[in-house]
């Protein structure tokens, strides 16, 4: 079974909530990044965690499954990976106790879930639902290009992997503290977790990758603003469909740049050079265009996660005064940010 | 079971050969457009035709699966579509026989051969294959834009459905015609069964969709053209995320820009403008530089189909001024279209 539950066609995914997060029987902190996130991203949307001799912990009250669902929780949610994305077999038994319990289980592993024979079984006996949010819902349609009410703004990238979901997630959260209706629009497994739902972009059909972007941003009134998490990188040489496709079917009124300093070859590819980020501001607004005319640079997200205090803030300083725009680390907040945001909604 | 069958990881897909076309009780030839292009653009791999009842026919011999077999067929194309796409429950005896005497079983519908049991029962007993050329071989690479040897020619458009595909197959039969080696590269399914092989691209997951580009046309000899058939247009709004990784993923010497005069509004869209020549030519060479910065437009192939001869020519006279670039129409031949070939080659 994939990801699609709601009976109309072409939905994004959506998720039971609130979570029970299942750590298993880590030990290494690292494998159970994902429960982290959720804690700290969608702490309200989490009742408790369920560990099966695991060190690690979220902080969150231990519980069985029986007791998360009484106290609300209606899906497990896988949060730890191990190495190779596999399912232990030890965690089977716990798994079929949450769907028991009446929990549904939610992953994000490589594995399918309906693939584990007891696991599938018993979805099936308990009539309950097995979501693996790498599996787009079925029923993706084409894109048309239709104009959609509502604004809407996306994060992109000089590359891959440098705070384009840290980003949107921070700008909808400081839209929504003004008092300005906002949801993140997640486009990647972790940001689904969090959302609550959404579409995972890289594992759609090419043939529908804009057309689920469109869905994934519906009709919405004209002063709400959906924050559409960004993938990859218009300049990267394997990533570059997912991202149009993103770009087009999400026709952003507002793009945010995410650039990392001092990453000078992208990601995973043959010596590629990282783009500078007028570069990254110019294709982005040329492509952009073809589904929404306005569309403007509302200025630059840096990661400055490598650099102290001083420096970042230096960096920062003289990049915004060289392009004429804001440029903040949303990690590092403060009036920077402030701004950035200003200038998005302005 | 998928298309893929090679035992090495990320291959194209590829078809066993020479084939006999099923045109099973076909009354209208406009259901039969696959087994007519197969007649048309690979007779040479077509053994004869297999009619249960059929007034439409190829022309080629009438011949039981069994006949085939011994004449050398080692498929059985299923060269008719019905309204639907379905496989007709009077078809399967006949598709049956075929697995019996030796055939494998290729088909481009939407239904998948390996969802009906009396095929996929006997597919297995007899170990023959049932090859859905709609589904992408499995484990497809992301991509790596490593510069490849040989040299390549993709076939852009201003828009879909206007003669990328039979541009490719006419450019790399005058390529072949001049001694220089070529191959056609398929994308689409039509071309696949043409080919006897390809990549179906807009069927690729789009997190692949470089990489698959990048498998199709693998490294060849310095003098050796790979002619690879275009997909969608960078300008549409549903498909441009498809043009674009098979841009990067090809990284093509040259590009041949496809058009259609009088065609002013994109296929199924809301009203979007059909780009330029001169925009498209642009838009595909910055892109397509960065895979290959020695990109450059060998010209345009225009579909004059709408047009009568006189007018076809004046049209691309007063193009090719406009344009300084070889304009020709593949259909038409003649010396434009020689220019046009000579133009890419050079």
């Amino acid at each position: 079974m994939n990801a699609q539950f709601d009976p109309e066609q072409g939905s994004a995914i959506r998720l039971p909530q609130p979570y029970l997060l299942f750590l298993a029987d880590t030990v290494e902190p690292g494998f159970a990044k994902t429960a982290f996130g959720l804690r700290d991203w969608a702490g309200d949307k989490c009742v408790g965690e369920f560990s099966i001799g695991a060190t690690v912990t979220t902080g969150l009250p231990h519980m069985t499954p029986a007791q998360a669902y009484a106290a609300g929780a209606r899906a497990l949610v896988i949060g730890v990976a191990n190495s190779g994305g596999v399912l232990a077999p030890n965690w089977v038994a716990s798994l079929v106790e949450a769907l028991e319990a009446g929990l549904d289980i939610v992953s994000g592993m490589h594995v399918r879930l309906s693939d584990i024979p007891q696991l599938a079984d018993a979805a099936a006996r308990l009539d309950r639902r097995l979501i693996d949010i790498r599996v787009p819902p079925a029923g993706l349609p084409v894109g048309t290009g239709r104009k959609r009410s509502g604004k809407r703004i996306l994060t992109v990238g000089t590359d891959c992997a440098l705070g384009k979901k840290y980003t949107a997630l921070a700008l909808a959260s400081a839209i929504a503290e003004r008092g300005i209706p906002a949801d993140f629009r997640a486009t990647g497994q972790t940001g689904i977790m969090i959302a609550g739902g959404g579409m995972p972009m890289d594992a759609v059909v090419s043939d529908f990758e804009a057309g689920a972007a469109e869905i994934l941003s519906p009709d919405a009134a004209d002063d709400h603003w959906d924050v559409v998490e960004g993938q990859g990188s218009l300049f990267h040489p394997a990533y570059a469909a997912v991202s149009l496709g993103l770009l087009h079917g999400s026709q952003p009124d507002v793009i945010v740049v995410c650039h990392e300093p001092g990453r000078d070859e992208m990601l995973g590819t043959a010596g590629y050079k990282t783009p500078s980020i007028e570069e990254t501001i110019e294709l982005n607004l040329m492509l952009g265009r073809r589904t929404n005319p306005n569309i403007r640079c509302g200025g630059i997200s840096m990661n400055t996660s490598k650099l102290d205090a001083d420096e970042a803030a230096r960096v920062m300083a003289a990049e915004s005064e060289r392009l004429g725009l804001p440029v903040a680390d949303p990690i590092r907040g403060g009036e920077a940010f402030a701004a950035l945001v200003e200038n998005c909604l302005k």
